[in-house]
């Protein structure tokens, strides 16, 4: 497929949903409604503003999401390369947080910051066989500067094994140099030809890389749990997006690697899986390639002129991208917009000025804005991220949509009566419950409530998740299972050629219509991953236990979901 | 000239200062002098081994700067495509260093994070036409993803105002949308053909540009000089590294702005001057290419159906670059390496074990190296990043010279007889002054002579910079000046013509022995900067004081070097 064609094909579905985005804006005048009535007709908002969100998150997913990630600003559409969207800073200052956190607790582990180029050359792109054959098709090429063609095309790196390990090999001599834990945050580009999707699929991304060498496979065993364990921390405690720890199975790990560790999160609106984080293991097999090598102590040169034995030092690698704030997003949205957990909210709360009207005297106005303003500065001296939002040209109303779309988890309103009451309204972003605080306990009660903020965003998405993963034994409660949007969770024999069987039993042949509406994906089930908490009731009986699938002897419980 | 000629001439180069080095390991065994004395032969440090620094500063300058910076572990050559560069951790910590003040400084200003796609289309990226004029040789291109061949090349930003500037168009509507102030942190690439050197002129480096838009050109022009103080604080109080603020000739000025504000920096060994930050007033040139207009307040809508009068607004650029880290270690390193200003080393202070003899018994060892674990604990809670090294293999005197060759500014040194009398030996890494410190006081001594350093190193380089400005007011005196190594300080026509001919006037026609020798460099002069603080004696006296070049009549003093 060439370029172009894709890029057609993506412009058409882009045009598409700008059309039926056009339909529904008729409240604002020239446009006339579509012709017939649609899905996306049925999603209208019924009173939605071009400002707000106009469709429906259960209705029309797809546009629900663009729409509440343009609307709110966390991101825009970059027009002139498709695939390549621009962080704004809303959605930019969460993967700050997320730096922030993660930077710090890596270098606690003695991990160091670096940076390597972003180029790379083919010869060396190419040097590990099965990498590459999982890159290859998506690696983007540089072959001109300025007016001159390049001898040869220089690669962008979809991913940096293969820049660092050379280097590896040339700082790595004896075990003293290891561990050896480098990290880095940098953009990378997978020039993908599947249709991208913000923050999910995208041509360009951001992430870290760690890419660490140690001296026994033990010791990078636990490193590869410890990421895991803070990425988990980064989704659940973080952004309250839940995730299931997991291995995935030999197809769908790391091209070129051991194994691989993983995070899958879950969608429930769709119904769809998300590959949260990875961290891979990746055993002796790039050092073997890159000839990443110690003399083992145990057997150093002999007098005999004998020479010391080699070893391949054990490697890891692990990544956490920008697809992290599109998840939180998807979950946790609703039809007013953005739902932001208080811990990576860069306003956590904003204080409105309300019931002035005609009546209200200068003075009273003046109160009020100055208690505002008293009590945003005492939230801010306990660190509470607060707001006022005093702008003369528009009604409180207004304001509470905009940062309602916004996502920010408390609104406070203060007016001439609560003044007089010395208390403010609170309402909550995630669940709507207005409580009045009194002035005096306000930067306790706050700080308590964004805890209790996040901690419930968390618990109902949670909840949510747990509900769709389904105990399956038999193969006919598989397919039905995934059709309500669930995940199947089913003894599994590991083996490839089932996992490709599941896949093509599973997929669906849907009508026109269906294949229209992302709710009723058509794709496969694949293998999510084999979570490390396994089912207990019932347990795998080994040399018992039936695969779900193929009917041969079960390894261990995987987890089974349509996924992006 | 083709990229394959290009990369040829940098091996070569690159090949010769490796035969170079080679002939300077000659005391490690197999390999001969190089057979006639040479420049080269005379730099190397008698008794130097391969771990330091093995050639002086003042003779063979690009050698050493690139042996500090390799050994020391700062940096490492990039052998797939050269004019990259590898930052390695202690290098990397440094723009850690610099993100962290700078960012959390323009936060303040209201300035906000965001990511914009590296990619542009070549429609795009030609739509300001002297812009493009400046950049259009050095940009690389995408043409190719996976095996397809795009069908139109894409560009890789070599800095982003044509990426940004149509969603600034796309998102100032009005006034209240103003300022709108955006920076990122990222990498950009400028396929450069001239000698790469690193940090200094590499293909990808990282930076941070920040482009704001603004009502009025007085909020512009003030907020340029806010952002161009915020350098001069990173480069004076964090890196010690002296400069003076200016403006850039019309000739030098960024391409497609109004008007560039400049940090100049020097770099006493090779007289040659350094561009250390840029912060451009774009005037109104780009807002008029990219169509960012509001409607002027003052001149609304009329109810007869008339027009608000359109208003385009004024914008500014401004970055500062990794090429930081270069010029820093060009300044304050010495024969032994590197020398780090306390504010942004990694290690502070490194204590190490002295007087373990085969007398010293097992308790009084333990005892030393309690004690230092105790006082790096000490010295880590107020703050003091301070490390113990304590490995056995490696004797106190190979540890000093890894220490230093690391730039740590302070190096303690306790042994049992120090313990004996409650005492540790103090190093400074900047002047090698010794000092016995009491342990009682220890916490208080070190920060105070951290301050001390940081000041000193400042101070030292301060005067050096300030003894090698010569105001001069005749072109006789012009050429000598820059030959010994300084800029000239003198007044100016500010005509382009003139700045050509000085340029021409001022170029050394070197013997081949000299044009080898990076110290007597065979370029002309250019203008560096009009110092924002001109001399007062003797004044310019418009109508009457003359051009130090072409006696036309003078403007304003001007800065003259020859430069990186």
């Amino acid at each position: 497929m060439s370029s172009r064609n894709s890029n057609e094909a993506e412009e058409l579905v882009s045009q598409a949903n700008d059309k039926a985005q056009k339909g529904h804006t008729s409240k604002s005048g020239k446009k006339s409604a579509p012709k017939k009535p649609s899905k996306k007709a049925e999603a209208h908002i019924e009173g939605a503003s071009q400002l707000g969100v106009e469709v429906r998150k259960e209705v029309d997913f797809s546009l629900w999401y663009k729409q509440v990630l343009k609307r709110s600003e966390m991101l825009e559409y970059y027009e002139e390369v498709s695939g390549c969207y621009i962080i704004r800073p809303l959605a930019y200052n969460i993967w700050q947080e997320i730096q922030n956190f993660f930077d710090a607790a890596i270098k606690e582990m003695g991990v160091e910051d670096t940076y390597f180029p972003m180029f790379v050359s083919q010869r060396q792109l190419e040097r590990e066989k099965d990498h590459i054959e999982g890159f290859a098709p998506e690696v983007a090429w540089v072959t001109k500067a300025g007016s001159n063609t390049m001898e040869s095309p220089i690669a962008i790196r979809p991913t940096s094994e293969t820049v660092m390990y050379p280097y590896f090999a040339k700082w790595i001599r004896t075990h003293r140099d290891l561990p050896l834990k480098l990290n880095q945050w940098c953009n990378v580009v997978r020039w993908e030809f599947k249709n991208p999707q913000p923050f999910i699929r995208t041509r360009e991304f951001l992430w870290q890389e760690g890419h660490t060498a140690h001296f026994t496979k033990e010791e990078a065993d636990t490193e590869v749990y410890q990421i895991l364990e803070l990425y988990r921390q980064v989704y659940e405690d973080m952004l309250a997006f839940p995730v299931i720890k997991g291995i995935k199975s030999e197809k769908e790990k790391f091209a070129g690697g051991l194994y691989t560790t993983t995070l899958e999160g879950f969608i429930p609106t769709t119904g769809r899986g998300v590959q949260a984080a990875t961290s891979h293991c990746l055993g002796q097999n790039f050092s073997k390639m890159f000839d990443i090598v110690i003399e083992d102590p145990s057997a150093p040169a002999g007098p005999d002129g004998k020479d010391a034995k080699k070893m391949y030092v054990w490697q890891n690698s692990w990544g956490i991208s920008t697809r992290a704030i599109g998840v939180m997003v998807m979950v946790h949205g609703d039809d007013k917009g953005l739902v932001l957990p208080p811990r990576v909210a860069a306003t956590q709360v904003v204080v409105i000025p309300c019931g002035i009207t005609s009546k209200t005297t200068e003075d009273e106005k003046k109160c009020v804005e100055d208690k505002i303003n008293y009590v945003v500065k005492e939230m801010k001296s306990s660190g509470i991220k607060a707001k006022a939002d005093l702008r003369e040209n528009y009604s409180p109303g207004y304001k509470f949509n905009h940062w309602e779309l916004k996502g920010v988890p408390i609104r406070l309103e203060i007016g001439p009566r609560d003044l007089s009451k010395q208390q403010t309204l609170m309402v909550r972003r995630d669940n709507g419950v207005k409580e009045p605080i009194p002035l005096a306990d306000l930067t306790s009660r706050i700080s308590d409530t964004l805890k209790c903020i996040q901690k419930d965003m968390f618990d109902r998405a949670k909840k949510v998740y747990d509900d769709h993963v389904k105990l399956v034994l038999k193969w006919d409660d598989f397919v039905p299972n995934l059709d309500n949007k669930n995940f199947v969770l089913a003894p599994w024999c590991e083996e490839e050629k089932c996992e490709d069987s599941i896949k093509e039993k599973s997929t669906r042949h849907n009508t026109e219509q269906e294949a229209e509406d992302e709710k009723a994906p058509s794709m496969g089930a694949k293998t999510l991953c084999i979570p490390l908490e396994q089912p207990s009731d019932p347990p795998i009986i080994p040399g018992e236990t039936k695969c779900v699938s193929c009917g041969g002897l079960a390894k261990r419980y995987t987890l089974f979901g349509r996924s992006y």
